[in-house]
């Protein structure tokens, strides 16, 4: 888990050996079930979370019961609902286990003492966020210009084996079509 | 100029005199005539620009001849083509000045010199890139549950003198409402 970790911050700066262990040691592992909530809508998002391993879906009920799935969040990805975090204010997501999830969680303070300790930290988020940032614009633009086959097929060739690890409605929510339609986009492919 | 970019970057964290040098001379100052282009839809951005005075907007041409407008920017905010000035590829949306504009602009390279003499710009570009991140995931939500009004409202009360800032459909494109429908709406406000 530790290498995993290791690995992962590597991509974005050099980390030594004990800024690692400073890292890992600020980190609670948790683990929850398929269906359990890391996050509940409305409540305060008081976490990041990073994947080990698992699936989660970040997604609000509107007020007529209907979910929206704006990301899914999987192996070696941080997920929190940052407007909550940052701003301290009521998630209007909630964050829930597709599959069993484990992951390694930090608060805010932790994260931030952190920082201070360990700089090339604020460099690792600030790439992440950049990346994120352009992921959600990369949607939005795809959404406007694509075919609802084009955004499935581009969505099941980033993830691996997606298709098998989520339900076809919450892929059908993500894509904002049909589940009716979705299944005729399968069936064609 | 000097004095509201220290304003502004210490918003964020503490810079000393020397620091704000050391950014203010890595800046280069830039006029942009109303409707001139600070960059064209298809090219590589190679700029962050930091606006001192003036309204930019960010909005792609689809094949159609369609603007969608994704962002506004004004006094005090940092503006560009993210994934085309992190990734390196042609960017998705032109970058136009609505008013006279002035800027200051950075290179890539030239940022990537000054988060290594300064690090606390890092800490600055992640919390600029977390609030714009927070910004747009609450734009993809307002419009997913306001009404053409209210998203109208919101946005004329965020920005000072918005309404007669911008010409009218501009304001239609970005709220993604026709021309026709926002007239109604500015009558019975």
């Amino acid at each position: 888990m530790k290498l995993q970790l290791a690995n992962y911050l590597n991509r974005y700066a050099s980390f030594n050996s004990e800024e690692i262990e400073l890292i890992f040691d600020s980190l609670s592992q948790k683990v929850f079930q398929k269906k359990e909530f890391l996050l509940e809508q409305h409540q305060l998002c008081k976490e990041r979370f990073f994947i080990i391993e698992g699936l989660v879906r970040h997604y609000r009920t509107d007020p007529d019961g209907n979910e929206n799935i704006s990301l899914f969040g999987i192996e070696n990805w941080w997920i929190t609902n940052l407007d909550s975090f940052v701003n301290e204010v009521p998630s209007s997501n909630a964050i829930q286990a597709v599959e069993k999830t484990n992951v390694l969680s930090i608060s805010k303070t932790e994260l931030e003492i952190l920082y201070c300790k360990v700089p090339k930290l604020e460099r690792t988020f600030r790439l992440i966020t950049e990346k994120t940032l352009i992921a959600i614009q990369r949607k939005d633009e795809i959404y406007m210009k694509q075919s609802s086959k084009e955004r499935y097929d581009s969505l099941v060739d980033q993830i691996p084996n997606f298709a098998q690890r989520v339900p076809q409605y919450m892929i059908a929510s993500y894509l904002d079509i049909t589940p009716e339609y979705l299944s005729e986009i399968r069936k064609n492919r």
